[in-house]
């Protein structure tokens, strides 16, 4: 089968991530869609210096790729929205599927580009257009097609959600983060789209009309940005069992929908309230789902590249027709590796461990040279006396001793704990539970 | 166009669950997918009183639904394995589409399934077979698409953790929370599936194959379930950070893969760490978008339901090729509606106000009657006096009061502020901020 063939319009962060994930997983990729898709074309005002585009062409001529009649899916990175619409246009007009990361171009133009699109039986993705590398619309659009949508909330704008996660644990004021925001690179130079609201109120509009089958209203989304918030009102709100976050609302009312970005006070118990940093989240509620949370980075390189190319591994599934349907197991049949799955013994983790001790001198001692000699290294420990806290104590004439270890292989684990068992001081099986490693800091 | 005609095998709580979604939401469904989808014909051992099935046709015979010409899709929702494993087969040979919620069935018969539907170009779905309500096999099998996925970790069995968050909550042992879960319907009268992991593994074994293109093989995963977890566990794991969640871990390593369901202990500040009760949750990192995270039902009626209706979403869609890709909008372009967006005045919610007041007697009764002349109901008042906390006050001269109100339409509040702001001793502008109701109790 002919590989697919992929023009890319713009070579910024975006583009360049998304031309790296082309790129880095160029063989899961054609695992997953039967077929190899490749870059064949590549248009910027200009290359940087660290940018390796390998011997792709390139040219400064965005218009040359939506002209290039080899090219199937052109990917639409520019930004902006004049030429970026022009561009897609044409890409349509020459039959061409699109994909874009481009919020604005879909908020402010999106019902004629759709329109466009249908009349010459193309696909326009936006993936990336919404909360970076969270599949979010696909969620919406796809995974949630049998309910009936009553409301969506997200925090949708990182820099928003930095300053106000910022103000709240350093406790500085609003103009101060906003300029820590600047330095590294989470705050534009002129930061109103995002401060005041404008770039949520894009997403907003977006997923409001996937979620309730209306057309793209941005003029009528009520907008409203983050810098009158005071860490006055950030301390009030915690103390009423609140945290402020820069929303966007939309809900489907007897009366109508509505469409609304503004600062709002979230119970701290709710998933939303725990998104800190310049991460994104979505919470949308459907009349047979309940809620449904969907969370991860909404922005930078590699994540808003990663949507691009998800968007384009959907595109050409479609392409191939029912032939070409998404594999059942994400692969297609004959791709699947032959890795093998590891026995428990060879997994490697941190342990907890509850060991039971009759209270003995020197346990102690005997207990931390067994890990010792096995390399096996504490984090913590902690003992447990009798009398110090009932709840704890399970057997009134043992101490209890609770350890923590770092990472080890768990055959190495088994074989401390089997001597550990074998102490004359240690009164029963030792309770062993392992540690995840979800990447946190 | 002719409508879809879809066989229901199986009317217990998934299939009476779907039944009912497919019936509420046939209008959006119809408008999601460009035709009809009916059900038209119905087989269960036997009709609950409580189940009205309408004069949709009925059989005691789950065999006769995979048989009758007439229809597209069988949705396989009987459980178990062999007669289940029978029944799809079929289907499958008889040119039919399949959807399931059987992940049992999924787990150990799914190579064999996706062959015999690859054979005859038809589509096993199989959504609601993990996590319930959640999109998370179209998140990992289609949005994250162009990762390469590096581990995934989910709490993937809600009465597991649900025994784990009550022990937690209430410092209960195991097995008087097991019964209490028994009680409420969340555990079975044998609950050796969930609280020994079997089902979790099962999911986890559907997963890992889409995370990492391998084939399934439940018969190496490792499972271990929580009766031996205690309420000392749980305090001594708070006690260094952490929370103890049952967990399906798989990742891919240097050495092969990881495939291991058991109590896991979490760091506690991680969003797994708080996810409770019988809610479920599915973290996944890829190399490319990092860390996301999709929340929701796990497990009932109308979520299970919605995702296996979801499913037949997704069938239909492709059966209609290209022309029936997903609506750029997710409806139909010529049915979107004209539904009308809201002016914020016509928004409902409760509101946090900071007023600023000169130190004068009375200006507390003159605010608090101006909220009542409107109705507007107070539920919570803070003064902030000169002195007491240096943090929050934002003048030296001035008092704040923080009000909370309960909810009241915005053009209300609106009218309350300006009469607010025309007290003598009130100094300036009051502040406003929305309260966003997202559903909490």
């Amino acid at each position: 089968m002919d590989a697919v063939k992929v023009g890319i319009c713009g070579l910024g962060t975006v583009g360049y991530g998304s031309f790296t994930v082309l790129k880095n997983n160029s063989e899961e990729i054609a695992r997953r869609v039967g077929q190899q898709v490749v870059v064949t074309q590549i248009a910027s005002r200009a290359l940087k210096a660290d940018q390796d585009i390998g011997n792709i062409p390139f040219t400064t001529d965005v218009m040359e790729v939506v002209q290039n009649p080899e090219i199937d899916i052109v990917l639409e990175l520019i930004g902006g929205v004049e030429l970026a619409l022009k561009l897609v246009l044409t890409a349509i007009e020459n039959g061409k599927h699109v994909v874009t990361a481009n919020k604005a171009l879909i908020a402010l133009h999106g019902n004629e580009i759709f329109a466009a699109a249908k009349a010459k039986n193309v696909i326009v993705a936006y993936e990336a257009a919404v909360a970076g590398g969270i599949p979010i619309i696909k969620g919406l659009r796809e995974g949630l097609a049998s309910n009936h949508i009553q409301w969506i909330a997200g925090i949708i704008n990182g820099t928003s959600n930095f300053i106000l996660s910022e103000m709240r644990e350093k406790g500085s004021d609003f103009s101060a983060v906003l300029k820590q925001a600047q330095e590294l690179g989470y705050a534009e130079a002129d930061p109103t789209f995002d401060i005041e609201g404008i770039d949520a109120a894009h997403k907003l509009t977006i997923l409001s009309s996937i979620a309730f089958g209306i057309p793209l209203q941005f003029e009528k989304a009520y907008t409203e940005g983050i810098s009158e918030i005071t860490i006055a009102d950030i301390r009030n709100a915690e103390e009423l069992g609140y945290r402020i976050k820069h929303l966007g609302l939309s809900a489907k009312t007897e009366e109508g929908i509505e469409l609304r970005v503004h600062p709002a006070l979230i119970n701290e118990e709710n998933l939303l309230a725990n998104v800190n940093g310049v991460m994104n989240a979505v919470m949308v509620n459907g009349d047979a789902v309940g809620s449904t949370l969907y969370y991860g980075a909404g922005a930078g390189a590699m994540p808003t590249g990663a949507a691009v190319v998800s968007d384009v591994v959907d595109v050409v599934r479609n392409m191939r027709g029912l032939a070409g349907s998404v594999p059942a197991l994400a692969f297609e049949a004959d791709a699947l590796s032959d890795t093998k799955i590891l026995p428990i013994e060879s997994v490697e983790s941190a342990y907890y461990l509850r060991i039971s001790v009759k209270d003995k001198a020197g346990v102690m001692a005997d207990i931390t040279e067994i890990l010792g000699d096995l390399n096996i290294n504490i984090e913590a420990i902690i003992q447990k006396d009798k009398g110090t806290n009932a709840q704890i104590r399970e057997e009134d004439q043992l101490k209890t001793v609770i350890i923590l270890t770092h990472k080890v292989k768990e055959s190495v684990m088994l074989k401390a704990i089997g001597k550990i068992e074998s102490l004359g001081a240690v009164a029963k099986k030792v309770t062993m539970i392992r540690v995840a490693d979800l990447g946190d800091e």
